[in-house]
């Protein structure tokens, strides 16, 4: 059998997620429609490096499969991206080692959520960017992103369904960049709990926004507990952005 | 009565057009139907500075409508934007005086037709790109832009059923931008015939293909017959980038 990785690029708002779940439109169950009938055989991913949430968007999602098809790297690409609706497209494909794994090997990964940042809403941003009306303090989220990255017990920013026993993580980078009214969060880490992401980025918002001090994210990241954090930011303004191994 | 000015942004995506239609979701009915709601009295747009077509978006469009009411601008942007749906919204309201027409005193407006140049679709573009996966040649398409910027008969480029007697239009100016895999078309004319932008965009595209030579598009814009020139470009890419008074 091949291993043959392929890199994704979709945008989340009409999916309930990547992963199947029943009578619900998933990129995962759309993506192995079309690889079973590419093939013309059942072909079921082996894994994915990110189950991305409702809404959340990807424009480097890293998966991998194993098939006996003889066809080229370019005929499944081209394949796929007929068989595939407007909102998922294969932007890479490559052949792999048998022993790659698109989730266990994941080096780091960068989640980036948008905000537009203006009191109006944008009907042209709103797709892929959560809009926050009031005026947000980069230098004091600046300082609340320092003060995250590193190594922590992250408890306090994990969804409280959250499954995972040890909540240390490491973020390795958290920048925040002003481009126009649109302030982007890049947070890298080897690895993200279960609503992490937009948890820290709900709390960064209320740090920006003043009803909450960097002395006080503090206390909360110290407290491992989730109901101490402000709450989720929403997913639309959510993509994952790069995927290394 | 006071006239207002507003200026709109919507998502051209869900929309007939701008222009209300029976039994279709038009921009021009929805904000009818906000102003009529929250000034609760009937009221009416007197006009808009372009009728975009279904599937074209605006990042600035302008309309005027007059009302007896004392509610300030402030009261007016809020409620509108209160009332607007997601894809539609109010970015600016200002008071003008009574013989301001948003359509009939444009000075000039600029449309931006983007491309995503790039052998893969893109998802995360699709919105509000058009999908063009042949190289294309900048410099070509740069050589023709120059030769249709100036006061021409644009017939050439005029929807066959558009109704305008007079085809002459003057291009301002017709930048070409690349980035990264976009292209952005940016034309500005003083007024535009049906179709037009998406007409020159088309031919251009056919020009950066390789399709067509400079000398040919000097003819087609000399034989004032759309019969002669390549298709309109899809509606997707456009948008109305901002209008002058």
């Amino acid at each position: 059998m091949r291993n043959i990785k392929l890199v994704l690029e979709y945008d989340g708002s009409r999916f309930f997620g990547f992963q199947r779940q029943p009578r619900r439109r998933t990129v995962q169950e759309i993506l192995e429609n079309a690889l079973t009938r590419f093939f013309d055989r059942k072909t079921k991913i082996s894994a994915a490096s990110s189950r991305t949430d409702t809404g959340v968007h990807a424009d480097y999602q890293v998966v991998n499969f194993l098939t006996p098809s003889p066809r080229s790297i370019g005929q499944i690409q081209k394949g796929l991206n007929a068989l595939l609706p407007v909102d998922v497209a294969v932007k890479e494909v490559a052949e792999v080692p048998a022993d790659f794994h698109s989730r266990y090997q994941v080096r780091s990964k960068i989640y980036e959520y948008r905000v537009w940042n203006h009191p109006v809403r944008s009907p042209l941003h709103a797709h892929q960017a959560c809009h926050i009306p009031y005026r947000l303090s980069l230098s004091r989220m600046r300082q609340g992103a320092k003060l995250l990255t590193g190594r922590h017990d992250f408890s306090s920013f994990c969804a409280a369904h959250g499954s995972a026993k040890d909540r240390v993580r490491n973020i390795k980078s958290f920048r925040i960049i002003k481009r126009g009214f649109l302030i982007l969060f890049q947070i890298e880490a080897e690895g993200f709990l279960y609503h992490m992401a937009r948890n820290l980025v709900g709390a960064l918002i209320e740090l920006g926004r003043g009803r909450l001090t960097v002395n006080q994210l503090q206390v909360i990241l110290k407290k491992r507990d989730r109901r101490s954090a402000p709450s989720t930011a929403p997913a639309c303004g959510l993509t994952l952005l790069s995927v290394s191994y």
